[in-house]
């Protein structure tokens, strides 16, 4: 089985996350050397459903936090992206921004602060960059919303250090077109699908995505195709063509309402909706998250990207994103990650606990 | 194993041909079925490659004709439109049309006609359907050109009873669009190549296909996309978008043509042709090709679809196609075929054989 030392130097930790590949749905093998690594930890109370797990301490402060990451990762490229190489003061290779040097972090507190002044419920959680549901956080906030109940929550997401409040909602939909099957050689018979799509692509490619201010931060939105298929044989005139579109949209909006806005982009088509998230407004005129952003003493920008801050805030838990990585490497093929944010962020956090 | 009749009624042996499914590259049982039925004559001599299986008379005729046909579907629709269903005269299921309604005319000549006036060799052949590289008669004019010698072929492709001459070229080919990948909330970092495939499919939808005349018949062109792929992840901004199209050119054109007209559709990007057959030009001036137009005394149109007629016009036997069924329903969900056109083909190459 592969081991983990959580009482080691951080960013040897991150390493050795890294190294452990967890594509999404294929996280057990790190997931087992995680709860093996926290329940050597005799200060925590340590719990697992699937290949999600959480520890806590049971000190019987005041106020509780939640410091939460996410195991998974998505697909190594091709030739892999790993193991992880240690070039110029960053680490290079796939996890090393999102989010293994995050996770790195929480694993790393957990071991080696086993008094923080404030209880601390340390989550690890499966399947996060695929169809949300699989998501394990989802998952726990219906079967064990005890495990993550909170005053105030931090979700270490890659921020490249700084701290990004709230997060844009995402929606996945599939919007076809519908076509007649024919032998190539006689299309007269039939109709093609394929040439049809040109509409949808042309809307999308038309389209002009705001910029919308929401407690005094700017969220950027986004529609973008992120999937097209059709197609039946070489020889056959296709009968259908699905594209898959990703709405990213900012959290003044309900999901209603982002129904509503892709809806007027593509009037006359039927949209199949996959996965509809709302977003979070950053929430930070809460005193919880006040006092996490004066101890740190960083700036507050907006979070582009969804993350599971969105399901902390639907359980009432204000949340913010606080991670080491530059987040626009996230998912490149040249994903890589400083190694003094790993080291900062851990002292951060720290220097809030104790 | 499943056996064949082949000295029964031609349209029982099209239902006992159709009812053992033969989708492409799974020919096996079908050919194992073919091949015993064969053996079982002794007028003949059998010889196998692959799921490919050659019949001939060997009676020292002044003449040799060729009589193929291929033993593969596309396929099946889902439910399954198998087995046969007899309905008003017709035979309705996958195969009906395209082509062992033609297969049920060789095999039963084959087993019913031990005398022919002109020595006949029988070709069944296997991956008619799919890319030219696994096409069986493909591999036999390589292999075994000696197997097809012969001064005349009739392919027995779907003509709805009628002669068709010559057949339309087929190109396939991949044009794509290079995009930037990343994360699909920031896709400013990134560059959209599904977005970009708009143009393909605009080049495609405004191409105006001409009709050209050869020898005396009219060939229909067609430019179709027949496959779309594009997209890595759900949250991800793809950076590649593929469209295969496929390109029917009349006989005309060699294949050197037919690549400068698709690039000038193309300008700039790069094709990545995969399939490349010319057609053939309807050769109906030759003797042989005259005498058998005489003998079934039957109208003569273009072929529209490739067909294999292509493949001996390049080994310079003359070849026509002439078989039971309507060209258009092939591939189609609601294949079919008269069963009187089954009975009508083989009476007629049987009245031109005694």
């Amino acid at each position: 089985m592969a081991t983990l030392d959580p009482h080691g130097d951080v960013v040897d930790l991150a390493v050795a996350l890294c190294d452990i590949p967890s594509v999404s749905h294929d996280e057990q093998t790190l997931a087992d050397a995680v709860e093996a690594a926290l329940r050597s930890l005799t200060h925590l109370r340590v719990t697992r459903d699937g290949n999600t797990v959480v520890a806590r301490t049971d000190l019987g402060r005041s106020e509780r936090v939640v410091l939460a990451g996410h195991l998974d990762t998505v697909p190594l490229t091709d030739p892999p992206n790993l193991p992880v190489r240690r070039v110029d003061g960053l680490l290079v290779g796939r996890g090393t921004t999102d989010m293994k040097g995050g996770v790195a972090v929480q694993l790393a507190l957990a071991a080696q602060l086993p008094q923080p002044t404030r209880d601390v419920s340390y989550v690890f959680y499966d399947c996060e960059e695929i169809e949300d549901e699989h998501n394990g956080l989802k998952r726990l906030a219906r079967t064990h919303p005890d495990w993550l109940a909170a005053d105030f929550a931090v979700l270490l997401e890659p921020t490249n250090g700084g701290i990004e409040g709230g997060c844009k909602g995402t929606m996945r939909f599939d919007v076809s077109t519908k076509g007649i099957a024919a032998h190539s050689a006689r299309p007269w018979n039939g109709h093609n699908a394929i040439h049809d799509a040109q509409d949808i692509l042309a809307r999308l490619a038309a389209y002009e995505p705001q910029t919308v201010r929401v407690d005094g931060l700017d969220y950027h939105e986004a529609l973008n195709a992120v999937r097209i298929a059709g197609g039946i044989a070489g020889n056959v005139i296709p009968d259908r063509c699905t594209v898959t579109v990703n709405y990213r949209f900012a959290p003044h909006r309900s999901t209603d309402d982002a129904l509503a806005h892709v809806q007027s982009v593509f009037p006359g088509y039927h949209l199949e909706v996959g996965d509809l998230a709302a977003g979070a407004r950053p929430g930070l005129d809460r005193p919880a998250a006040q006092a996490f952003v004066t101890a740190l003493d960083l700036p507050v920008v907006a979070k582009e990207g969804w993350t599971d801050v969105a399901r902390f805030s639907e359980l009432g838990v204000p949340a913010v994103n606080f991670g080491p990585g530059d987040p626009n490497l996230a998912h490149t093929d040249d994903e890589r990650c400083p190694q003094a944010q790993v080291t900062q962020a851990y002292g951060a956090l720290r220097r809030w606990l104790v």
